[in-house]
C-alpha cells in the first residue's frame, strides 16, 4: 500500500512506526507538513520520497492509494474534501470532526465521492479490546448492562489541542470519542444511542476548555456507558475500560499496570512511556506502545479492507455517530439535563428489544440471589410471582 | 464495654466476631432477636448471657453501656428512640435512616437526650481507607478534584433487603451510603454537598427497587463525587475507591484485588469471602475479613470515644448528610436534572474557597503541561498571560 | 495479660502497638532495655509502670506473666535462662538462636523448667497466609509439590543486624528464619525436613555475612521447599509466598502490592511504610502493618494459648527446627554440596508417604494431560500401561 | 522473504501466524510434514503453494530463502544437515539440540556452510522484555546481582515432548532453556556461566523425564540466575520473569497477568488462552498471543537480519551456550553438586570484572543503609573503615 501521510507531529510519527514497522509492506510515499523543516525530518527518518508543503500535492500525487490524516481537528474537513476532489481512500484520526455537522458533512462527501474511508480509533483494535469484545459477542458476559471507558492523563503534549479554536473542545473531544466508541462497541453498534448525561469543568487547566469531564449514555435496550476523561489526572496516562453483564465483567488496563513494573533508583533520563511522569521509584512501562494501543491491528484492518474491496470495522459513519453522541455531552453540560442525542444518519436497528435479566427459578417463584454464608449454608432469595413477596430460604 | 446487640443475623454476627475478637476487652452481654431460636443461636455462640425477644428489654439492662443496632433499616429509629428513653449509649449500622426524615429525626432525638452516638459506617475506618485519607489531608495529592467509590456485588443476602418497603430503597441505600461517605471523607466532610446528578434502574432483578445506580455529587468548592452501585454485578463483590488531586492520586482495592490469589481445581465446598461466587477456578480470597472492611478500627474508635467522652468520627449527623445526598439522588433519578442537596442541619465551612488549580510558570506564562516525548525532548506547553495565546516550546 | 517487654528498639515497639492495640485488655506492665532513655521512652509512650535497666528485674516482677523478648539475637538464651530461673512463661522474637545449639540449648531449659514457651514467627499469622494455609489444609491445592518464600529487602534498619557476632548470620538467618517456616507449614509440619542445598554471597554490603542467598529443602515425602532473601533489594520490602500442589496454586503478596497503590508528584515527607524506599512517584502503603505482618493473630494465639493452657501453634521447638534447617543451609554454601538436616530433636512423622500424583485414565491408560487448542480441538495425552508409549488422541 | 517451513503442528502454526500476520511482506511458500494430511490442511490455511512429505524437497525449492525448523528436538539436526547442504539459510525452534554435542555439530556446521542460523528464542524477543533488557543495559537497575525466569504450566500439547527420546529430557529442556537465555541476556552475554546446581524430581506425570525442576547458575562476575521450571503447575501459563541489581528491580508478568481479567459464570466453550485450564470464573486471557510471546519480533529480527547480512539477536551459537548449561544442569541434578559448565566455544569475555556494590559514605566510612523509622525519624547505618565496626546514628 502506499500512503500519504498528512500531519508529522506526534501521532504521524507513531502512525508511521506501526505502518512501516515489523516486515510490513506497506510505504509512506508522500509526506505533508505545514512547516517544511518538519515534513523533511520526517522524509528523513521514514524515508518518504515526497515531501510537500502543500496539502493538495501531497494528496494527488499518482503513487498514492491511501491518505492519511494526522492534522489537528481543525483540518480534517479541508484534507477529507481534497481526497474527495483526487478521489483518493482517507483514513482520518480521532475525532472525526470537531463538531458532528462538520463529521456529517465529511460523511455526506465521502460518500458522494465512493471514496474508501476508514475511521482511526486506534482504542478499538487494541489486542485487548478485540479479544474482550470478541467474548462479549460470543455471550461470556450474558446480555451487557453497562460498559465503561476512562481515558485520563496529564494533559495532551501539542499546543494546538489546549485551544479550544483549533480543537473545537477540551478532554470530551480529545479522550471522551476513544471512551464513547469502546463502549458503544460493548453494548452494540446496532443498539441506539437515545440520551446523554454529562458533567465537565475546568478545574485546573488555564484554558477556556472543560479539563475533567464525565458523562453517561443511555442506549435505546436499556444499557448505560459511562466515560471519564481528564487532563488533570497524575500518574501517567490512565486508559482502563470495564463492561459487566448478566453473566460476567471484563476489566482491562491497557497502560498503567500491563505485568510490567521497574523499580528505579537511579532514574536515568529518557522516554519511560507516553505521558510518564517520572523517571525514579516504581514505573510501569509498556512493552510495545504501537501494538498496545492498538495502531498495528488497526492498519492491518484498514489496508485489508481496502485491498479486500470491504469496509474497515471503523468508518466515517462510526466518527459520526460519536460526534453526535459528543455534541449531546456538551449541550447536556450546559443545561444540565439529560439531553437527546440527535442522530441525522442511524444504520442500526430501528427498534432494540430491550435488556431484561429477570430469570424464572421454578413455576411459582422468579430467582433472586443465592449466597453461600460464612458459616457454610446455602442461602437462596426468591420472589414469589402470585404475592410479589420477597422470601429465603435454605437449600 | 457492655454491649446490647439488637438483631443476630448475618451483621449482627460479623459485628459479634469484630467486638469479641482478638483479645478483646468488650463483651456483648444481651442479645435481642424478633426470633427466639435465632438469638437462644447467637447467645451460645458468642456467650452471651442475656437473651431477649423484646427490643425494649434488651436495651434496659442495666449492665448495658452501649447499644449496638444491626437490624433491618425499617426497625432503626424504633431501637434508637428506645436507647433515648433508657439513655444509652447508641450505635447503629448503616443507612442511618431509610430516608433523609427518618434520619434527621434519630439526630434531634439523641442529641436531646444527651446520649453518646456512633453512626457504623466500616468502610471509612478500613485501614487502606484510614492511611489513604490520612495521606490526603497531609497533602499528598494536593487539591481534590474528584473521588469515586465503586461497591457492586451480585446482591445482598436477606430477604430484607430485596423489599422496599422494609429496606427503603434499593442498591443506593445499601450500598451508595457507603460511597457516599468515603468519597464526602476524601473531598472534605467540612465542604457543603451542592447538587447531585443521578441514573438509576432496575435492569435485572424482578424488584421494585433500583438494582444498578451510578451518581455524581458537586461539591461546594467544584471537587465532583462519583458513585457506582449495583446488585447485577457478577464475580464477588467490587469494592474499589479512588481520588484524585492535582498532585497525584489513590486507588484501593479493598477485597477482590488484595494480593491474595488462589487457584484450584478442586473446587472444595465452602465459604470463600463475602459474595464470593465460585469455588474453583481462579479465586481472590480476603486474609481477614472482619479487619479489612474496617469493623475493627471502627469498634475501636467508638469504645475509645465512648470511654474517653468523645465524638467518634462518624456520628449520627453524618448518617444525615449522607440519607440528604440519597434522597437528593432518589429525586434526580427522576426529575433527570441535577437535584440540589436540601441539609437542614450543616455544622461545616458556610462557604468553601474554590479549588483553583491553575500554576504560574513565569511572570508572562501560566503552566499548562510539561512531557517527554518517545525522541527524548522535553515539550513545554504554556498560555501567555497577556494575550491568552498557548504556546509550546522545548526545555 | 500482664508482660514484661524486653527490648525498647523497632519489633518492641511494632510489637506494643499490637499488644496495646485496638480494645486489648493486655497491658506491658515491665519494660526493659540496655538504655535507660530508651527504656523511659517507651515507657512514656506506652505508659508502663515498670522500667528496668536489669533484665531480671524485669522478669521477676510478680505482676508479670508473659516475658517478651524483643532483644537482638545474641541475648535471647540469657533473657530465656532467666524466665527459666523465674518460671515466667515466655515467648521470644525470630529466630530463636543464632544457631541450632543455641535454640536446641533454650527448647531444652523451657521444657525442663516447665513453662509455657512460644516463637514470634509473625509470618505465619498474617491473615493472608493463615487463611491461605487452611485452604492448603483441606485439600484446595491437592497434594502439595513445592512452595516458596521470598523476603527481600534493602537491608536492617539496627546496628546489630549487620554484626556477625551479634546477629549470628546474615539474611539467611534474618530473613530466612520466615521463609523456612512458611514453607515447612505449607508442605506440613509433620513431615521431615532431610536435606537442603543453599547459595550465599555477599554481593553489595561491606560486611562479613551474606547479604543474598537462595535455598532448597527437601521434604521427607518429596515436597520441595524455596527460599530467596535479600537485604540488597531495591524497590521497598518484597514479602512474597507461593505454594503449588496437584490441584491448585496460591500467590501472596504480602506487602508490595495489596490493592493499595498512590501517586504523589509533591513528595510529602514522612513514613510510608516500613523499608519503603521513596516519597514520591508510585508508592505502595500497607493499610495496617501491625495486622498485615500478623502481630495481632499472633499475639492472640499466645496470650488465649497461655489463657486456654494449650500449646500456642508456633513454639521452641518449630524454632528449633528452623534453626537446624539453617545450620544445614550454612554447610551446604559452603560445601557446594546438599547437606542433611540434623534434627537431634524430632517429634513428627517417622515415616512420610511419598506425593505421587500419578492419575489413572482408564484401565489401561495413565492420564499426563488434556489441553485446548486454539483451534477449539481437544487433545489428550496418555500413557500405555503396557507399553509405556506416550500417545494422544482428540477427545 | 520466502520461507521453507517444516512442521505443521502446534508451534509451526504459531509461527505462520506471526510470519504471515498483519501486513507481512513474508510469505511461506513451502511446507513439510511427516503427516500428508497435515500437510496439506496447513498449506490450505496458510496458502502455501508447495506441500512436502520430504524435508529435502522441501527445503532445496529454489524459490525458498529461509528454512524454518519448527519440529521435534530429535529432528533439528536432521534438518540443519539438510540447510547446510543446500546453502539456505536457517532459524530453527528452541532448543537448538537434545543435548551439547547436538547443538555443537550444528553450530559448526552452519559456520563450515556459511549460512545465515537463528535462533527461535521468542522470550527474549517480547516486547516487554526487549523493553526491560533495554532499560538494564541504559543502567536503570545499576549493576546485575540476580535474575529469574520461571515457566510453569500443566504439561506440553504434543506426545512428543513426554517422551525423552524424542524430546531428550523434560520440563529443563523443554522451558528452562526460556528461562536460561532470558537471565542470560540479563546478567550480559559477555558474562561467561561457571558453575550450576540444579533440583530435577518427577513429581506427578507418569514419565521418565524430570515434570518440575530448579537450578542455579553461577556467572564469573558473582552474579547469579535462577529458573524455576516445571508441567505440574495448575492455573494456566505462568511467564514470570525478574531482574535486580544495585540500583534497582524489574517484575514481567508475560502471561497470566497482562492487565485483561474477566470473570464469566457461563463458561462458553472454546479457546481463552494457551493452557488455560478453566473455562468459567475469573479468567485471564492475552489480549495478541503473537506478539505478547514474541514472535513478531523475533521473525523481523530474523528477516531484516537477513536482508541486512548481519547476525540476529539469537544465533546458533547462543542455542549452543544454552544447550551447555541445560548439560550442566541434568549433571547437578544426579550429583547432586554444583557442576561446572564444560564451554568448548566460548565468544565473550575472557575475564570478567566482579561486580562489587560497597558504596562510600565518606572518607571514613562506608554506606551500609539508610531508613525512615515510623516516628519519622531517619536513621543511617555505616561501617567504619577502619575498625570494621557497624555503626548507627540519625540524620
Amino acid at each position: 500500500m502506499n500512503i500519504a501521510m498528512l500531519g508529522s507531529g506526534f501521532i504521524g510519527r507513531f502512525y508511521a512506526d506501526s505502518i512501516q514497522g515489523y516486515r510490513s509492506k506497506d510505504k509512506i510515499v508522500s509526506i505533508y507538513s505545514r512547516k517544511e523543516e518538519s515534513a523533511k525530518k520526517f522524509a528523513a527518518d521514514y524515508k518518504v520520497a515526497f515531501v510537500a508543503t502543500s496539502m493538495e500535492e501531497a494528496i494527488a500525487r499518482p503513487e498514492v492509494q491511501v491518505v492519511c490524516i494526522a492534522l489537528p481537528n481543525n483540518l480534517h474537513e479541508e484534507a477529507v474534501m481534497l481526497c474527495c476532489k483526487h478521489k483518493k481512500a482517507v483514513i482520518t484520526t480521532k475525532p472525526l470532526g470537531r463538531n458532528a455537522a462538520e463529521a456529517e458533512r465529511m460523511l455526506i462527501a465521502v460518500e458522494k465521492a465512493g471514496i474508501f474511508n476508514g475511521y482511526l480509533e486506534d482504542l478499538v483494535y487494541t489486542p485487548k479490546f478485540i479479544k474482550a469484545n470478541d467474548s462479549v459477542k460470543k455471550g461470556a458476559l450474558g446480555r451487557i448492562l453497562w460498559a465503561k471507558s476512562r481515558e485520563t492523563h496529564p494533559g495532551p503534549h501539542s499546543d494546538w489541542f489546549w485551544d479550544i479554536e483549533q480543537a473545537g473542545g477540551g478532554c470530551i473531544l480529545d479522550l471522551g470519542c476513544h471512551c464513547v466508541e469502546i463502549t458503544r462497541s460493548y453494548i452494540g453498534k446496532d443498539i441506539k444511542p437515545i440520551e446523554v448525561m454529562c458533567w465537565a469543568d475546568t478545574q485546573v487547566k488555564p484554558i477556556d476548555a472543560e479539563d475533567h469531564a464525565i458523562g453517561l449514555i443511555k442506549y435505546e435496550n436499556g444499557a448505560i456507558a459511562q466515560f471519564e476523561v481528564s487532563w488533570t489526572f497524575r500518574g501517567g496516562m490512565d486508559l482502563r475500560d470495564e463492561v459487566a453483564g448478566t453473566d460476567g465483567t471484563i476489566w482491562i488496563n491497557n497502560f498503567l499496570r500491563t505485568g510490567f513494573e521497574m523499580f528505579t533508583a537511579g532514574g536515568k533520563k529518557g522516554y519511560v512511556a507516553e505521558k510518564a511522569e517520572t523517571e525514579k521509584g516504581w514505573l510501569f512501562p509498556v512493552g510495545d506502545e504501537v501494538t498496545e494501543l492498538g495502531y498495528n491491528h488497526m492498519f492491518a484492518d484498514m489496508f485489508n479492507s481496502f485491498d479486500g474491496k470491504k469496509n474497515p470495522m471503523e468508518g466515517f459513519y462510526d466518527g459520526y455517530i460519536v460526534n453526535e453522541i459528543m455534541d449531546a455531552c456538551y449541550r447536556s453540560a450546559k443545561s444540565k439535563k439529560w439531553e437527546p442525542v440527535d442522530l441525522k444518519v442511524w444504520r442500526g436497528l430501528e427498534k432494540a428489544a430491550p435488556i431484561s435479566g429477570v430469570r424464572e427459578y421454578d413455576k411459582d417463584h422468579l430467582f433472586v440471589k443465592e449466597e453461600i454464608l460464612p458459616d457454610g449454608r446455602t442461602k437462596i432469595i426468591l420472589k414469589e410471582k402470585k404475592t410479589g413477596r420477597i422470601i429465603q430460604k435454605e437449600k
